[in-house]
Order: structure tokens, then sequence, then C-alpha cells
């Protein structure tokens, strides 16, 4: 039996109560399946932490996380404590490009029982994934103002792409596509208006199509690409795209299928060189944060990638089948929390789906 | 009677096709409020003017269209002649900027008969403008690349905002959220991730919201926007965004509506020092051009901002409502193009709404 080290760090807000939800189906999901799963809990990358020691990270996160082969992450930010571009580039950020996780993975897909606002599409319609690319281009902290508080005040912010950066991201949507029964893969482009970038972009994914002749590839501008997900959600299986285009399309998704609030997100580190993240992407939503009311789903549903990520896809795919079972019997069967029209909390509904594992 | 001089570009695909139909539509509302539009044609910014001349414009176009009060536009793009970005930096985004039509206004709204891909919503459910920056921002053509053809190539692309670009555009959608009835202006914003520029526009927007004081003012990050979209778009008003946000969010909100083959877009100069340009939003469509079957109700709603922009808002009114009469007859009684389930011809449809005025 292999031991995986997690770190598990449930940061602010419904972080906090999301994870331990999660813990409880990741635990029936590991004795199920007879894998040894050891968990470390840590307060920092939260609005608490920073209050406390006036930043967001001890000075010795680097080595500490690094002993572990995954963290397992609920959400931070909370902007009447810490402005938001502070706690995230102090943490969130930090982590995805220290721990070099270069991909950011997010599966959209129609769930049974969880409504899409669009008109008349089923479970099985939807069902793709976007590779966000995750630790250069459009975030890039380079850059800065000049004339400042005058009327010639110029702001400048440079995105910047690495043959490295883009190629990875590249070759690792390709062969997520190469090994889905569709193979298909879409290129998320902006290069009739951005015009030094994104051409560079549509250069590399032509270079990298030639290196995976079964792929069907095509590519949208963001701005078509964006109206297709809403019109033509079933069009699509992997998508490719930039951070910033990444970060637009895999909140599109999951709004288009309903499912924004039990989204997951991997921050993948391909090689294991270095620890992978797992993270809702609901965020840590201070509107509902304290009444023990927040839907578990998206953070189970993340540990069912970390699963698979760290090498047990048999165990991811059941604690999935798990959460989708216990989504399909309704308000009136299962504890389901109150944006599934139920009147279950959040450990409720966690502990239904351990149940069902 | 004053005279309005309009220069008319046809452009490229079913630009050829919707243009004759805006100009039957755009005549009948100048006759009947006695408005003197004079029309000139122009065969430049197209792609058959590229293949004789290697150029998308001639070389006096600048003083050629400045004579005009107005530019009348179908569209430019047909990339088995001559690349996107060639075509669209050689004659829109010129037109944009030398003519420093700084605002890009795109309405979305539900329109009779034409259905929307979300679930339950009527006419009247949705109406809302996107104001888009339109000279600066994304759209640069500052940056390059270094190590080309090697594994440390580096691609630099720059974003550029300037406090005079960014106050201007902030200026006007405030303006018309102050005249709208529900005077609400939501600012599109990536301050968490994006963490010089985007800060930057929301201390702009920060500053400017203290000058207007009857104006609700709430911000979303862009990849939460594009979510709320789809899922809330009754909530917006007046939507105020970069040139990039701005360009995906009026191709998102149509798509929304159910509307992006018929949206209108009018790149304004608020100032009308420049003409300003009025374009549909859907682009040369290679698709289905030749075939005299793409819908003209995008180019004719297009004539509707222009009368608008001319200081005619009642014969622009007047003109809207044709459109929607139009469209609320349906494909048995109105010669509606295949698009929208009817056997009309592009022609047809033009000249019912002429014949509707
Ligand atoms: C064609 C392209 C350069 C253009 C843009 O991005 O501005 C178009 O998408 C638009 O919105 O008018
Ligand atoms: C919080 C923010 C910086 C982050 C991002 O844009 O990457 C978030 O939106 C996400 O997608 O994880």
């Amino acid at each position: 039996m292999t031991t995986h080290r997690i770190a598990v760090i449930p940061g602010d807000g419904i972080g906090r109560e999301v994870v331990p939800a999660g813990l409880t189906a990741l635990e029936a999901t590991a004795a199920r399946f007879g894998i040894d799963l050891r968990f470390d809990t840590f307060d920092f990358a939260s609005a608490g932490y920073w209050q406390r020691h006036g930043t967001m990270l001890p000075p010795d996160w680097e080595p500490t996380l690094r002993a572990y082969d995954a963290i397992f992450f609920g959400a931070v930010g909370w902007p009447e404590v810490v402005p938001d571009h502070i706690s995230l580039w102090g943490s969130l950020l930090q982590f995805r490009r220290t721990f070099d996780q270069y991909v950011n993975l997010r599966p959209c897909r129609l769930m049974p029982g969880v409504r899409s606002p669009l008109a008349g599409r089923e479970p099985g319609d939807i069902d793709f994934v976007v590779v966000r690319e995750n630790t250069e281009g459009e975030y890039s902290s380079i850059g800065g103002r000049i004339f400042s508080g005058t009327e010639r005040e110029t702001v400048l912010q440079e995105t910047v792409m690495t043959r490295v950066g883009v190629d990875r991201v590249l070759r690792f949507a390709f062969e997520q596509a190469a090994r889905r029964p569709k193979r298909h893969l879409t290129s998320a482009t902006k290069s009739n208006g951005i015009s030094i970038s994104m051409p560079y972009w549509d250069e590399r994914v032509a270079a990298m199509t030639e290196q995976f002749p079964a792929v069907r590839v095509d590519k949208f501008h963001i701005d078509a690409l964006a109206a297709q997900f809403v019109l033509h959600p079933e069009w699509f299986d992997v998508v490719v795209a930039s951070n910033l285009f990444g970060d637009i399309l895999s909140d599109l998704g999951p709004a288009c299928t309903g499912t924004l609030g039990i989204a997951p997100s991997a921050n993948i580190n391909p090689g294991r060189e270095h620890p992978s993240l797992f993270e809702p992407v609901h965020g840590s939503a201070p509107d509902i944060a304290g009444q023990g009311i927040a839907n578990p789903v998206g953070q189970i549903w993340c540990g069912s990638m970390m699963l698979d990520h760290l090498g047990h896809p048999e165990a991811a795919a059941h604690l999935l089948g798990a959460i989708e079972d216990v989504l399909a019997y309704g308000p009136s069967e299962a504890p389901l929390t109150p944006d599934l029209h139920g009147k279950g909390t959040t450990a409720e509904l966690g502990e239904a789906i351990a149940a069902r594992v």
C-alpha cells in the first residue's frame, strides 16, 4: 500500500466548511480502495493568518509543502480583511508558480439533478475539459506606471509567453485529447486583435498539431468561443487556452452547465516533481460563509481529481459516481444543500456522499 | 434639412449582401422623417481590394473618409485570401484608432421572435449595453519576440492603458448609465489576477464614481462576469470594459439573447470630431456568403444606431421598432431569413422592414 501525504489548506470562508466534508468523502473512498492517505492541516493562506502575521504564508512554506504529494485546498480571499490581489498573489498564485503547476484542468459537465441555465440540455450532452495555462501569459507582474497622478498617466502590463511554457501546456492538452473518445481539441485565440502574443500561440498550436495526427484540431477567437460555449457547448471536448482565456472559459463553462458552485479545479504539475493543488472554483463565498450550508460537492469532486492524479483512476471514478448518484436522488431523498433546493447541511451532504462510496 | 454624408463600405462576404438591405431600410426611414442622407460607396477594406492592390486601403483613405459624417460598414475578413490580422489591422482597427472611435457600443437585448438559448427568458427580461474601450488596452502592437526558433523563445505583448483613454470611455459609460432608468453601471475587471493594468482600471472607476453619485456601480472579475451573463443577464444595464473584455462580453451578451447574428455595433467618436463607424457584429460569414440568405437585421439595426448618433433619436427608435415588429410577425407572416426559420432572402427581409417603416 502506497502512502500519499496530503497537505490540507482550508483557507477562508466556506473553504473551512467544505474541506472537512471533502475529507470525509476522501477517507471513505481511500478505505474502500485500500489507499493510504495521510492528512496534515495548515492554517496559512487565509485572512486569519494574515491578520495574525501580516503575511499570507510562513517563511518556510515552500519546504513545508514540498514534502507533500498533493495540496487539498479550500478557498482563499476575504476582501474585508486583505485585498484580493494581495491574498491571491501571496498564496494561491504563488503556489501555482513555485510548484510549477502549469496545467489548470477544469471539467465542465452536466450533472444529474443540477439544472443548466441553457434550454433543453440533459446530462451527457455537455462534457468537456478546459486545459488552462497556469503560470505565465497575461498574468505577469511585469509592468508599471509613468507620469503618475497627471493627465499623461500611462500604465503598461506585459503579457509573457515562452516556447517552453506554451508547448508544455499544449502537449498536455493534446495528450488528453488523444486519450478521449472524440479526440477533439479546440484552441482559444485572439490573433485577429492581439497581434503579437496570440499569433505566436497559434503558431505553436500548429506545430504541435503535426505531432498528434489523430487529434482533430480547431480554433476560435475568444469572443466567438465564449459565444459558442452558450450556443453549442456540445461541440467541445478538450479546450486549451492561455492563462486569462482559460480563466474566463473555465468559469463560463461551468456556468453553462449550472455547476459553477460545484466545479473543481486541478492545478497540476504533470511531471510530479512538485505537489499539485486541488481547489473548487467557487472561492470563499463571503455571502454564505459561516452558515454551514455551502455545497461541498466541488471540494469532493476535487478529491476525485486528486485521486486520479495520485494514480488511482478507479477510486477517482468511483467517487465521482457516488457524487452523481447522490445528486440524482434529488432534494427529497438526499440531504442536498439549499443551492440544490434541499435542506441539507454541508456536513450532511458530505456524509451522504461518503456513505454512498 | 441637414444633410448627412455617409461613406458606405460593404467589405467582404455577407457584408456585400446585408449593406444594400441596410440602405433600403435607412432610405425609407430618412424619407419618412425628412432626413437627408447622401451615400457614397467604396470598395476598399475588402479582400478583393487587397487582391488588386496588395493593400487594404488606398493611400488617401484618411482624407477621403474624413469628409463623411459616418461610415456604414458591412464586414471585413476573408482568411482564404488575406490573413485576418492583416485585413483587420489594415482597415477596421485602423479606422477605430485613426478616427479615435474610442467607444464601441453594443446593445444586448432579447428581441421578439428570436429564441434565446437561455431557458425561460422573454423579451424585456434582458436589455443592456456593453460600452467597450476601443483604441488601447490589450489591443496594442507593442511587443516582440526574442531568441526566435530556439527553446528560449519568448514573446512579449504590452497592454497599454492611459488615464485619458480610460477616463473618457468611463465617462461615456457613466453618462449612458445616468440617462437610463436603472442607472446601474457594472465594471469588468480582473484586478485579482492581472495585477498592474486592472487595478489601475479599478482606481479610475472609483474616481469616476464620485462624479456620478446617482449611478449605482458594481464590479465583477471578467471570469465571474462572463458566468453571470449566462446566469443572471437581467442584472445588467450598462457594462463598461477594456478593449479585450469588452470584445468578449459583447459577443457573449448577444449569444445569451440569441441575437449574435443580428447584433449591431457602433464605433463612436463621441465628440464628433471624426466620423463614427457602424458595423454588425456578425462578420463576413464565409460559410453562407454568396447565397443571398444572410440576415440583414444587424446591418439595419446599425442604421438605427447611426441615426441616433447623427441626432435623430426618434427616427432611430422608429426603425428599431420596425425591426421588432417584423421579427414578431414570425416566419409565417414575414420573409424571415433561414436562421430565423423563414424562407426569405436578405433583400426581401430588408424590404419588409423598410415597408414597415
Ligand atoms: C475582428 C476583430 C479584430 C474585432 C475585435 O476584436 O475588435 C471583432 O471581434 C470585433 O469585436 O469587432
Ligand atoms: C482568484 C483568481 C486570481 C483566480 C485566477 O484568475 O486564476 C481564480 O479566478 C481562478 O480561476 O482560480
